[in-house]
């Protein structure tokens, strides 16, 4: 798993009908504990996060299996709110 | 997932007969809301979109998924057609 | 799916019997129209290719859904060959 | 699968129901047997590992066949200590 | 699919026992003919390789498809030992 930020939202009206009824955020990876990798990504909120929020993402099939219906076309998943991240000394 | 723009068109006579029917365009992948990733790659098309459009894509095994037939050998799809891309101030 | 060169072949006697009868091409992928990324991979070649030809590779779990038999460990396929690559203006 | 050295914890109050109860850990990968690549990555334990360790990285839908349960949404997990890694001379 | 050569070894005692009885090679990924990728990884061999040797490596889920078992948590295999391989000119 990653850990990112939470930085934008993005919408879709004409989509997979399978997507239907899923928020989705936009979410900057984090490279160190201050610093962010090039790039963003789209993922499906399964936490209740909100802008600005550091979260959990699960990426690749395993992004399926945090929901409940496996047929949903998505690929990155936000699958918890982080409270503390720590690197030993 | 991520997001990019649909650039181009690919034309493959000889092919795997399951890839038969279904459309493919060339999309680039943004880096930035304003910048894009070196490279491209080729989407299936399950929304619909055209040139210059703005898309969402699932790759992975979840590219399948999107599509009706389970069999169609293709990891990258577009699943969406992109109406707002917001970044948080 | 991305493009690539069929650039070279590869043999190996000594091998997983599944893979047996398997033709595999080594192949470099495009990064623009004109230019190729660094390094290479091995597809296996379910589409007819040889020297030179342009191709369609799919990577991941889906390059054994191509082949009719689902238990060879393979990550990338040749799906088919290109016929027209084009760029919008 | 990849090398990597335990570096930190992270801690998730509000998640995926389906993480509950299983230990995550922060892990930094090898690039060569004394360097690191860049960033870092958050890995289910399944090895007892613990501060300073090195140790024996699984991900994609990999990681989720280590755990007993396959509904549990990872993607990268550690699936043994290192004793000692080799490079010929 | 991707050819590397055979450079070390790793061992671990404590680990998922789903793990046992496997043999893990130190791999260096193939750049170009003569150059090798930054980093290495670690592949189950299930091709009896040995020290220098250049092997064919296959990644993600279809590693697991090349052992006899499904639920060992790898995610890389050596599926061959490469006799030639051959760039044309």
């Amino acid at each position: 798993m990653e850990i990112g930020k939470v930085v934008g939202n993005v919408w879709a009206t004409r989509k997979d009908e399978k997507l239907c009824g899923q928020k989705f955020l936009v979410v900057k990876l984090l490279k160190t504990k201050d610093t962010y990798k090039e790039g963003f990504l789209v993922a499906a909120d399964n936490a209740g996060a909100g802008s600005g929020d550091l979260v959990f993402i699960t990426k690749g099939s395993s992004a399926r299996v945090s929901l409940d219906k496996e047929n949903v076309p998505i690929d990155a998943t936000i699958v918890g709110i982080v409270d503390t991240l720590e690197f030993f000394d």
